[in-house]
């Protein structure tokens, strides 16, 4: 919650504001879905798609765009020489490994900086106290300097760094740091990291580097996007995400869940900075490009994200929805949809019902048809329609005052339905 | 992490040793599919619906199950009943408002514990500074104290308590404690809160009530499972998830991403409560009951959680598992994966399946074959099988060194699925 939003005059958890460290409100997206995305188990994605897939990133507005090592194979060679030509307002990186062939390919292709990790985790957990240090930073050194020298961005980063020894770690990243890399990256590789483990290790390194510090959670125990919260704001710059989090395993950050996460932080920041009404088209293109369907409980665009059933929330939502919802489904392209035909109903979402429908009941009357749908949905839940349907019914009814006898007669779901 | 699994002769973050006021190995879980899964849009439960549901969940190991409020319907009532008269290991909730109604009506059921929430969080959010405080008070004590005259368990919770008034609620905890409930309980019913804000809250209650604390998050922001980690770690003694996350909007903590979180922390002692390898058929037994998939990217069960892909990966998966894995596959009832037949493969992934073919193959001819599935994987993916029938060739062939001329004549996937 950003300072604005706050009320001086009430002292809430939620209100408190955000430490010294924080990049809540100044932060990158690094959109890996290019990459990342692509070691989703059945991601096969053609040059045209990945295209396709870069661009509508780039008009949602996210600040860079990873793309596949070029040394995976022949295409992902071409498919980052096609993209960097695109002209895209997004800078482009590309993906390697620490080794100066790759990052020759890489420079080939006319990529705007590489994104280089430290080949596997067993070199940080195997050398104890500095023995393989010498040979780490002497072919960080090597790499790092030929990128420098082409002009490109460079980013260093180590492979499961929550359980690579702290003081090795350190070492290294101050090590690389004073040869000038824009950013070192921390990975959660195996997806085992905490939000408290995350500020941990970010506000240290953040004490021991001047450069920019780009995150990397993976998704196994859920706490990707929390964790990637903690890392901005504790000091970090940049988080990795992709499109509805596909990638290794169960993946990482969703571009979809990090957004609905920084705008309850803080809103006004996120509608400046990104296209927010095309999140929903880009995971339904990417959804379609992996085969995979948008997750019922996915953040924002899940088919229920913003459906208000039981009566205790359907009556706070209707009497001031801007205070009960932390999200805004008009900013994100979504609507609200308040259930009422189902046996959590509350008689006040009956009663804003018959408003919209101008049926001009009275509250006694609402309670009792409320007392009604609550009977009938024990059987079935009530469609709008049926609901509706009852409700002018009994309304007509009123002229004749045959409106009670109406509502007693109805004893079934089906009935109203064949009405 | 446990601290058992901890190399004392390496400092890193993920085997830090946790607070003094960590519940980590220690938590109780209020399992509410029946009633926070009720509020899913689309959720209908009949009432042999919720039994077999109540009773896999037992089975499971849950310690409570937290049903629809006896208020809500006639079947609502009844049901109640049914679940609280089978006998379950587990004991049983139901979740009613703090009215006298409600709570006489809930005891008459026969349940072991009632869950009270204080009707809608515009009370706290609207008495500034003690102005309806005596009020609440005064209910609160007419309720609570006749649940406790019954001699069931009783629960009293806040809604929005991220953004209700700290001082209040602190006072209205305090009041409650001393009424002697087993729990208070705190909502992040809008979905708002991030784990730093959790923790402070709980650890703030922690010192201040002396009874257990039950906590209740939802996941609009994608973090419920990470805030429910940061209340265990901070004191928190409770908490409440769903079969799949299902609940009002897009829900709460799921059962399985939050046993995921918990396994990690530490996995014997989850291992040694629930039976694990029944969380596949519960999770789908909900979801056809409230007609969704699993989604894909659902934590342990979604069928990429144990598939590695990139090369890289592939590598140190296959060198040692046991390291790479944070949750072993098998204690799930799950199965590993590495997938090899696409354009991320490496040549140990290649080798492996070699080994596992015994087609005694050397590295040299495994290297020349990965970069052949390469080309090939850049036209389409490559099954397992198609896989399979490239390497034995390639062996068959070496008997009359036709085996480079075999490989060289292949152009396109279809030619190896043909063959």
């Amino acid at each position: 919650m950003s300072p604005s939003q706050r009320d001086p005059s009430r002292s809430t958890i939620a209100g408190a504001a955000s430490g010294y460290l924080s990049n809540v409100s100044n932060f990158k997206i690094i959109e890996s879905t290019l990459r990342e995305g692509e070691q989703f188990a059945n991601a096969f994605f053609t040059t045209e798609k990945k295209i396709e897939i870069a661009k509508a990133l780039d008009d949602f507005g996210v600040e860079y765009l990873e793309l596949t090592s070029p040394a995976a194979s022949t295409q992902s060679y071409n498919d980052c020489k096609a993209i960097s030509n695109l002209g895209l307002k997004a800078k482009i990186l590309t993906h390697v490994r620490c080794h100066m062939d790759d990052a020759k390919l890489a420079v080939e292709t006319g990529v705007d900086g590489l994104d280089v990790v430290i080949g596997t985790s067993s070199y940080l957990r195997e050398f104890s106290h500095g023995k393989d240090m010498q040979y780490i930073i002497d072919t960080a050194t090597e790499v790092i300097q030929y990128i420098k020298s082409k002009g490109l961005e460079v980013r260093f980063s180590s492979e499961d760094s929550f359980r690579s020894d702290i003081v090795d770690l350190l070492n290294l990243y101050r090590a690389v740091d004073k040869l000038g890399v824009n950013r070192v990256g921390i990975a959660d590789t195996v997806g085992c990291a905490s939000p408290d483990q995350v500020a941990e290790l970010v506000r240290t390194l953040r004490g021991v580097v001047s450069c920019d510090i780009e995150c990397h959670f993976h998704n196994d125990t859920n706490c990707a996007i929390a964790n990637a919260y903690a890392a901005l704001q504790n000091g970090a710059t940049h988080v990795d995400t992709s499109v509805l989090g596909i990638g290794e395993r169960n993946g990482i950050p969703s571009l979809g869940g990090f957004i609905a996460r920084m705008y309850a932080a803080d809103k006004e920041h996120v509608k400046s900075k990104y296209n927010l009404t095309k999140l929903r088209e880009i995971e339904n293109l990417v959804a379609d490009a992996v085969g995979v369907s948008v997750p019922f409980n996915n953040p924002i665009t899940g088919y229920c994200a913003f459906t208000h059933k039981a009566g205790i929330h359907a009556k706070a939502i209707l009497n001031n929805p801007s205070t009960y919802e932390i999200l805004k489904p008009e900013d994100f392209g979504m609507t609200r949809y308040v259930a009422i035909g189902h046996r959590l109903t509350g008689w006040n979402a009956v009663k804003n019902r018959v408003e919209q429908l101008s049926l001009g009941l009275s509250d006694s009357d609402c309670k009792r048809i409320t007392a009604k749908i609550k009977n009938l949905a024990d059987i079935r839940p009530l469609s709008l329609d049926d609901v509706d349907k009852l409700l002018r019914k009994y309304g007509e009814a009123m002229v004749d005052d045959s409106h009670h006898a109406i509502l007693d007669s109805i004893d079934t779901p089906d009935q109203i339905t064949h009405m």
